[in-house]
């Protein structure tokens, strides 16, 4: 039996060589967050730099999974190499689940070149919004292109990891205002293409005219206007021009400089996260030490005053 | 014309002195945050320990406000003097509004035995969760004996607000149901004393036996059982008896060391709240520098990575 290693450089040779195996390991390090996921982190920042990010978002039973195993399907028709993360932040469970990841997909199970994760927070200071960012850039310095951020629900995190991708994908079903009622206008605005699902279903054309009102009205970037795709996930239809607006998309990012604004903005908020999470793990290390037992007795005794103990706590 | 002092340790003397403009300006600097805060705190926490504070909450339109200004009519015809804290986490307004303060309790204006005084929280970190202990301890080291903290709803940071002082009334009214559904729970376990306020309505006598019930369920601080106090504080019906009731809690809190339990874990809390509002102060400092500028260049050409230019920055 071979030693399997746990040092993060040496699994990301092997996960650089194409095992499968040191990637999960390496994903489960940074998700679970703590000094083995800045090593991973650390490693790979400098690696990276050529993954596209397709965030797909939209409410609970739009049909997102489906969509996203059929868009998986186009891409490998192409001969792309494609990795899916899904993220859900309401689930204390976790991308470990390899099977639930299986059967979840169960098509892509057996193609290599499909790598399928689940991420959930393990309540780690930061959460996803730092996993799911060292995620990304792990897939990226691995190799792999693309990479779809599927999240589960339209909640404020949800809409946040699919807003933060190169492209946002939402989507929608015929009548869907009432499913997303309370965060239409942030859907409207981080969607660089929509995607009205079940289009074989009753009141898609008044669904469609909806949406391109909205849009008309929409501040957007310059020089992008949505489109919309008519989709039904489950025969496929509708999923080749789906897969066609994600590289017009890509493509105009590239060239117009979008691509470069967004990824500076998305570095310098999670440069900011960073910095939070580790002054606020400090917090929670001062308050565990015994100078911090002695410094409350002291608030206590009046000996001294909460501020003045915080700060020579600090010092 | 005299010089106004802003010095807190000039402020705070003339405060004692019962300079009630001194007290006024100093529960503006409180209410703001910053150094002038700290300041006030580290002057006034070896002065004081001998105030009672009283959470008075309930749904909005309960009627706190009129039975506030009841009781402390009944205090002061027992000669006890006492200062209102209203506290409004959702309000951009605050207590500079004398104004309106004077309107909102007109009886008590002129009265120079109650100080009365609306906070809201003006944004900075931390917010109301520091400011309003720190101005109990500011009323609490100018020599007033009792400190009624009336919040306006039952939302989560008002529950807490009211919840930690030395004696919690939760306001009811006949069906009070439905006002505070989703909050129940919450305020069942912060109460120590229980109003039904517009006692003088239909179906009071279903509230008070539906409020036995709940309450003979409930696991509470062992030896005291929150009496339920019937009030219509238009009338000032039954106000003597709420009066009597938080005397009966003090006195059993003081004597059963229940009031020592409670003031030892606010403390500690509010260390803990010191040192997270320090340390997210010192991350917002460290963003806005140009150290933080050349870093995120840094990151962003890839010649550093997030994590390390992070450490580098709280080195």
């Amino acid at each position: 039996m071979s030693r399997r290693p746990t040092d993060p450089a040496e699994l990301l040779a092997a996960a650089r060589a194409g095992d499968r195996g040191a990637l999960a390991r390496l994903l489960s390090m940074v998700e679970r967050g703590g000094p083995d996921a800045r090593a991973v982190g650390r490693l790979t920042h400098p690696l990276g730099g050529a993954v596209t990010t397709v965030g797909v978002t939209g409410a609970p039973g739009a049909g997102k999974s489906t969509l996203t195993s059929a868009l998986v399907r186009a891409m490998r028709a192409d001969g792309e190499r494609v990795a899916v993360l899904a993220v859900d932040p309401s689930s204390p469970f976790t991308g470990g689940a390899i099977l639930g990841d299986r059967v979840r997909m169960g098509e892509h199970a057996l193609d290599d070149e499909v790598f399928i994760r689940s991420m959930a927070t393990r309540g780690h200071l930061g959460g996803l919004s730092l996993a799911v960012p060292e995620a990304v850039r792990l897939l990226d310095a691995v190799g792999l292109p693309w990479v779809l951020l599927e999240t589960v629900g339209v909640g404020q995190v949800e809409v946040e990891v699919a807003g933060e991708a190169d492209t946002t994908v939402v989507v929608v079903n015929p009548g869907w205002g009432d499913a997303v009622q309370a965060n239409k206008a942030g859907l409207m605005e981080i969607a660089d293409v929509f995607v009205v699902n079940k289009a074989d279903r009753a009141g898609v054309d008044d669904t469609v005219a909806d949406l391109q009102r909205m849009l008309s009205l929409r501040a957007g970037a310059a020089g992008w206007r949505p489109p919309l795709v008519r989709t039904v996930a489950t025969t496929g239809e509708g999923v080749a021009e789906l897969w066609a607006a994600l590289r017009d998309h890509a493509e105009w990012a590239r060239s117009s400089g979008e691509l470069d604004r967004r990824r500076r903005t998305r570095l310098e908020s999670e440069l900011r996260r960073i910095l939070t999470a580790r002054l606020l793990q400090r917090a929670t290390e001062l308050a565990e030490g015994r100078a911090y037992d002695e410094a409350l007795a002291d608030v206590l005794a009046r000996r001294t005053d909460p501020w003045s103990a915080a700060d020579a706590l600090l010092a």
